[in-house]
């Protein structure tokens, strides 16, 4: 059995080239230390002040970028548990790699809205996230 | 050898999933049709009238996607080919895979900014990519 630890959610400095014409933004090699495989890639937008979640994928690791905006995300690993918050985007721009099993949230800080940026190593599957309600995640102890 | 063709560049419409809180946008799945491989994925702004370009790669096969704003895209073969444009944005939601050898520009058409996703299936290597600029793309023939 492998211990769950908010620990395992690793941050990585990302580069960004400067260019007068529109600047270039690093995301992932497939030689950077960590990188397991491409599942598949998606966008998500969230507006300001909106909060998603919480998710918990039991199988798909997950790399986060935000180019644009910035956003909240807090990680937990069961309801009792200690929370960590990491908050990035354009202006604060990191890779957070985020292993299966361990719950998230997001709220949108940028204004009007953010964008997110998710590189999984697995294919979406509905069957291996879990959602749960803010109101749900704090009656529920899991 | 390979016949190279304008036609060879393939657009995939993409799905958008509405949500209150913020859309999410499809990009590339590892079982999509034309799939190759994940080399490196990079973000690039353009800001709006601007051009970039000429690139070609040698190698490389780009998938590029524009989340934000709008991008006309230029495709060359050679200096006295035909030109196939192509716009997509945020509006105008497709992936547009680029076979290598491909001369390609782009235009900044979404005010103030756009942004475009390129996931490349090999890393990015200076030394597979030719870079030409406007004068010198109408005075040499390739």
């Amino acid at each position: 059995m492998v211990l769950l630890s908010l620990d395992n959610i690793k941050l990585t400095k990302l580069s960004k080239i400067k260019n007068e014409k529109g600047d270039i933004f690093h995301i992932m090699k497939n030689s950077d230390n960590g990188f397991i495989d491409y599942g598949e890639a998606y966008f998500s937008w969230i507006l300001k002040d909106m909060k998603k979640g919480w998710k918990r994928h039991k199988c798909m690791t997950l790399n986060l970028c935000v180019p644009y905006g910035c956003v909240k995300f807090i990680f937990k690993i069961n309801k009792d548990g200690i929370i960590r918050e990491e908050t990035i985007g354009e202006d604060n721009y990191f890779r957070i790699t985020v292993p299966p099993n361990i719950w998230f949230a997001m709220i949108g800080i940028g204004n009007p809205r953010s964008l997110i940026l998710n590189i999984g190593d697995i294919l979406h599957d509905k069957n291996e996230v879990e959602s749960m309600t803010e109101e749900q995640f704090s009656i529920i102890s899991n």
